[in-house]
């Protein structure tokens, strides 16, 4: 992004945080005691260029979420990957609903490599993929469900893309009950700009967006004693 | 199931219906206009003998189902299928939540032939088949969205178990606001009676449960000209 | 209940129960360790006699639900009772969607005495009632996140009806994550049998039904201090 | 908003539809045949000065809205609204879940004027006012099945805020099968620019959004003859 673009968007934030601030938005949701790691659509059609659902910064990103994945499995916490991918990409009834007449959904085929998640970050073997239909990772799936039938009260969301998925699942993350962290190095989108304003929004009214290095600290440090 | 406690529900029913009747209670839904045809839980595990899932009289299930189906493609109404399976079925933390506490889902292998459709009820190409993880077929899945996507406004359904997907799936399916029409022939168990007080108490609060023969009546006249 | 109605169905459970067990269902779910009590449609149109609504043996049950509102607030635990009510219960579009088409919720309006908590237990300033539209207490309501949001992960049920309600609202709490105990002496319904078989059939696969002393001594020795 | 920040936003917004455009998104939705009007938030806590939760602009959401309220009901179409209010806005178990730990909904006490509709654009007495706790009107509410239930495919979309509960309404709109449409004029926000974006990010993958005029005009020529 080009550093004039940047220089408009932080004066936009500045002016937008001191009236939050006045207002009481803004504040800190904080880690809770029972993290669960959520890797949003890092499969290949976002993750390796040639796609159109490609994203940028994944030199940033895949490390990113290499880091956040050794430290979860390190504390041993639920680790849950999404990906996006239909049974029925043509014709009438698919299970794309009615997204394709928004977006390319129609390319994202059930089972094919491109819906695969990156293999620089492959889920080992007990940690789950959910194949969601929808934007958010909890819309239409059984996410809430199982996090909480492992007790789990943060999560740490990580992926793309900010404009989309992850902004949905971090919305519904609070509505259903759990802290949400954003981690600002393991998140992105394809466009200019729209990763800066919905993080922007999200850390205003919906999650904590936290930087990497915080997010390790508090994931190193867990007691898991209980 | 013997002829006495046949007698003793046919008994039981009676006092109740007419309780029931007097209170304003056993109204019919009736059919809507756009309706799709939803088969929950007829993969091998409940209908091959050998199984602890296995249910009885699937001689006349799937004839039903296998009638339903010829009907529902002649109208070409959206056809779905359920199938209930677990990507982590031995540790924690599984996709089973807290269900296998309560009753044997470990044994339910995703992308086995156990967890598989029926082969003399197979779904074509383009029909889904949704996996899904709790009882009922709308709990934690796309099949809400799905239906209303595709306008669906009725949801003709069959298979098994009545105590358990069934009776759960009907229930959510009002709930959603579609019109549930269970298949009397087309529904059933594996312990005796509880398919009678399930389809009793569906019939009197969520649903219409109606015989085949209408059923198929209804699906061979509809108007989709629209 | 007749003895020869009881008889049968004593009967009936006994075969069930033998097979359930032999296939590995019938499971016990157990306690956990941060219960809510969730009181289901004790409203007026439901405890008191003359309303079609009206269920049998409030005798028992508003003394259990006395007994487990004391234990539960001397733990301290979150206490969430619900009701069924209408805004629009006349004309289209009603806020009852198709149900009145199945039972007569026509009658239950919002706001009225009628749909109101009975004030044999009712409910302190700080305890919830949710007013629901449709029989689960978790559907289209705010019922899982609250939950989650509090650090539930046990709901103690008691209420009313038993086919209708609490069955309902079971299923969707083990769906979400949570462990269902049901009340014996806590439950109820308004027509002869269907509390005994819709208890037999979530004591085999959605929740442990336990009887009230169970529930009050677990209400009494919970550990609070964390 | 100062002209120097319309300017920065256009020159993003034109680089960013350029790369979206290439690569397949940014589709019209269209209209459907069933529309719902849906009013989110638009209660004297958002519309009145004065209030933390004040949005700007409301001379013209305010005008908006009054001429689709008249389109609407000249139209015989449901029309919901909602407002956001808490029972339990202090100590804890609140039902303000996780949120007033990022922004201050202990302000929204049920049942206060502050929660009331404007009544500048009052509700008639057969319109309903769903009281939701999350951002979403469809999060932990009835909407989907109210929607579902009275055959609508469409939502018209008015209300506040942009960044806030308009948006992630939207999202879930599309999400449960229902064509989302934003009455660009009838919507806003508190703080500059964020009603910008927000509307840039759902037109290019959430829903269409509109022009007043074009709203009107569909309204207005809706065969309601079926």
């Amino acid at each position: 992004m080009s550093d004039d673009i940047q220089d408009a968007l932080d004066k936009i934030f500045a002016i937008d945080s001191a009236l939050y601030q006045e207002r009481g938005f803004q504040r800190r949701i904080g880690y809770g005691e029972r993290p669960a790691l959520l890797n949003i659509d890092l499969a290949n059609a976002w993750t390796r260029p040639g796609n159109v659902f490609y994203c940028d910064n994944m030199d940033v990103i895949i490390p990113s979420t290499q880091a956040l994945l050794k430290a979860a499995r390190g504390a041993g916490i639920p680790i849950v990957y999404t990906t996006t991918a239909y049974d029925v990409t043509s014709g009438n009834p698919s299970d794309m609903g009615l997204w394709h007449k928004k977006i390319p959904v129609e390319l994202l085929q059930a089972g094919t490599e491109t819906c695969a998640i990156d293999d620089r970050i492959a889920p080992l073997d007990d940690e789950l993929v959910i194949v969601k239909k929808r934007a958010s990772g909890f819309h239409g799936t059984y996410l809430a469900g199982f996090l909480r039938a492992h007790d789990v009260d943060t999560v740490i969301i990580t992926g793309v893309t900010m404009a989309g998925c992850v902004r949905h699942t971090t919305e519904d993350a609070i509505a259903e009950g759990f802290r949400p962290i954003v981690v600002r190095e393991a998140v992105g989108d394809r466009v200019p700009a729209v990763t800066e304003w919905n993080l922007f929004d999200i850390d205003a009214k919906f999650g904590d967006v936290e930087p990497l290095e915080n997010v390790l600290h508090y994931l190193e440090n867990l007691d898991n004693s209980g």
